[in-house]
């Protein structure tokens, strides 16, 4: 072992420890902490955020990594501590570029931004918004101005959440789902049925408790994790060995079983990455649309799918006899991947979603570019969700106002959405491939072979490699849309014509 | 304002945010984190406190402090900035004295000794033990060599936990209460009484309920508070704000009720402390006996006296009827009160429990001077133990090696405990004073009069003056066995008499 190489390990180490101990106090303060604790555990977060950002960056690192070049070059490429020296090199490069005022500029801005956007959404006031997200957007493109080397401004955004991702394949493959999704949409979105049922009452107890009987067959354990209540539901962890997912109940709607299956494919991709890579930047999964392709997938692909409901049916219908003591499995199925368009992003349908996150993109890129005159984002975002959509946005609260990630710089984040929604699919094409028999396991709620086949072949991988080395290893080619819309078309198809 | 003293600020904000987060985590790591957490947990705290402490010993620090010597003295020396500079430097000189690796080595002798100590207790085996207390004592003589100008060598390690106190007025304390109380308990320690509904069953629902009902009445609110389930039942914080108490349960006894108060006791003191001491070292209480006064104060003061009973009695038994049902008040007062010897510290009753702490302040100075062949020490234990309570000690696991903090190198921590209960008094005299109608107070349930002046007088303080500073202007004088003497005797002296 090369003596530099400990180095960068035990520097890597503690700044790592310095995220994940950030990792408990945000879990802590959301899920946690009492409400006096506010006024000081910002700080808390800033410090040691502060504290990991300055040695992460610091000239030691640079000359560690430069030191190492050699020995990176004797090692093979798949091996754990070439990784480590290869993306630590990519990160540190990246970090490097920002300057520190910058970055605070952009944090406090964030920070100032949250509370004027969300009094704007509850008065729906998107004028009063508007100076916040012309301040963000002129921090973002100064932001943008400390990298080169992109085709376009946005992809140094995209860069942040899905590394090494190009906004014009990003293109080329939402512009595919949008020519599929819209007349489908069109289509299916007409189906009527009685849902009336989907109102409740839901008693909150039976909800947390089958919560936890459906992530337990997925692999949940308190061991390693844990599920608590939150607002807005996140997945956070201080390592593989300790998960923390959260969730929320409301008695008129039953969507917490889906958000704890969404919440536990994260949960489960993190706890899945190998445990040589504990304690390293490489432990984590590696970009935001692969994680995303690892919610929905349990979320979708098996928490919406027949053999799934033709396990679970009988004791989910009794664990809730007042919402569903009249309503047959098959009508239960059918309200549950009902195709509606809806103004919340958050409250949409499976194939809805993705007209809602292709809107916000295609508006980032021209905000950033200028190309859109903020005056008109309300005017222009309601005339674009009709057309992709069907419907007329009744108010800015239900438009333009709904989402956090602006008020917060957050652009480029959206897409990974999609494109996780996009991978899902691929990766589940290539696992029923090989595990031709997995719904037959669904049938009987065994969802372990599933679970290590995802393990071994993706969650293990931690960030070892691009995302795109990842998916290749993984589906054995790059990102395309086909398998997603197919996957679409044939379960909506089915539904529409039955 | 010295634009230096900005600076100093600054500093000691980050490192008081990094001590801080360290609690947060301790807190996660026992009440919260689930049990794989533990392989990372250890590395997060402790780089977290290596951090913390390179940051506050370093040189800056020295000349941040030497550069202001001039601008403290120009400032009043009740200023919040006068004493955050004073006590600073003293906590500095101390901080620097002590080399990182000889630091190191004590971290990593007491977290060994932690699980050979389990394992020896476990198996009555002391000799298993003796080799850790060995290691111990030579690591506890190098860390006293590191300091000058003590009259003792105890002198160095009391200092830790009670800055400024001196092993010989420990010592006079002691003797005195020593003095008193084995003739006392002798005599009181006799009186027998039917005390079976003890066993119970104390259902644990009840009790949890009962604990808050009884600490929200002592001003525990949950805008600033938790009270959640461990082990070994602490008192956590991240500021005045956030108060995180423990406590824990057993169906078989009703001692939660006074671990609550107990606890609330520390978390009342932690969230009385000045705002504007937040984010700075002097936001914490002063010290051990001084922080011991307070837990003592409302677990026993309050929390076992005649007048709190005569406001909760028929409601507590209302909240136990299976175990009180035919319990009369004062039965339970009684036995709530009753004096019997017994073996273990922390089951010991208010009197008793002071000799079971003058027993190990002795034999730990004698440890430390090397007076006490270490092969000899469950010998000497039980020979004194025999004297100072009255009855054998049947074994080394309810003897010598029952307690924790030996393994971890922990002298000097013990006397502070029975401090406290002297202090509590000599608090309770002074509050009694100047409040006389505390005791009808108590009988309505009504303990916010109390809070305020203790608020006042001693909590808002936090650690801006020495613990002696402290007690001087809470009570007037300084440390006195007298009034806890006489408190015991009245109270002991009264029951053995009726």
């Amino acid at each position: 072992m090369h003596p530099r190489f400990d180095e960068l390990k035990t520097r890597l180490a503690e700044i790592h420890d310095l995220r994940r101990a950030q990792e408990i106090l945000f879990w802590d303060q959301t899920v946690m902490m009492p409400p006096g604790g506010s006024s000081v555990r910002g700080h808390h977060v800033t410090t040691l955020d502060r504290i990991a950002h300055q040695k992460f960056v610091s000239d030691d690192v640079g000359a560690l990594l430069d030191d190492l070049a050699g020995y990176e070059q004797e090692l093979d490429y798949d091996s754990d501590e070439a990784s480590l020296i290869r993306t630590t090199r990519r990160d540190w490069e990246k970090a490097r570029r920002v300057p520190a005022e910058l970055a605070a500029e952009m944090t406090g801005a964030a920070a100032e931004g949250h509370d004027i956007w969300a009094k704007a959404r509850a008065e729906n006031d998107y004028e009063l918004f508007r100076p916040v997200l012309e301040r963000a957007v002129e921090l973002r493109r100064r932001y943008v101005e400390c990298f080169d080397g992109y085709d376009e401004p946005y992809d140094a955004l995209l860069d942040d959440y899905e590394p090494g991702m190009k906004t014009a394949e990003v293109r080329v493959l939402f512009d595919e789902l949008k020519a599929e999704l819209v007349p489908l949409i069109a289509d299916v979105g007409s189906v009527e049925g009685d849902d009336a049922f989907m109102a409740g009452p839901w008693p909150v107890e039976a909800q947390h408790a089958y919560s936890l009987e459906i992530i337990r067959r997925f692999g949940f354990d308190e061991s390693f994790a844990r599920l608590d209540l939150t607002v807005h539901p996140f997945c956070a962890s201080s390592g593989t060995q300790d998960i923390r997912l959260t969730t929320r109940y409301k008695e008129e709607d039953i969507t917490s079983i889906h958000t704890a299956m969404h919440e536990c494919g994260h949960g489960l991709y993190e706890h899945g990455v190998s445990q040589s890579l504990e304690r390293t930047p490489l432990c984590h999964g590696v970009s935001s649309a692969l994680h995303e392709s690892q919610s929905r997938l349990w979320e979708n692909i098996v928490g919406r799918s027949r053999p799934f409901w033709n396990h679970f049916y009988p004791s989910f219908q009794a664990a809730f006899p007042e919402a569903l003591g009249d309503v047959d499995q098959e009508r239960w199925y059918r309200a549950l991947n009902r195709v509606k368009p809806s103004y919340i992003r958050v409250d949409a349908d499976e194939a809805t979603y993705n007209l809602h996150i292709i809107l916000r993109f295609e508006l980032e890129q021209e905000i950033l570019a200028g190309t859109i005159d903020l005056k008109d984002l309300p005017e222009e975002w309601n005339r674009r969700f009709e057309e992709y959509l069907g419907i007329p946005v009744p108010s800015d609260t239900l438009g333009v106002l709904q989402d956090v990630h602006w008020s917060g710089g957050g652009f480029g984040y959206f897409p990974t959405y999609s494109l996780g929604n996009i991978v899902s699919v691929q990766i589940w094409e290539k696992v029923l491939a090989e595990l031709p028999d997995l719904p037959d396991q669904f049938e009987r709620g065994e969802f372990g072979e599933l679970y290590e086949w995802l393990r071994e072949r993706l969650y293990s991988l931690g960030r070892k490699y691009t995302p795109q080395e990842t998916l290749e290893r993984v589906v054995g080619g790059p990102i395309e849309s086909g398998p997603y819309v197919r996957y679409l078309k044939d379960k909506l198809g089915a539904l529409a014509a039955a």
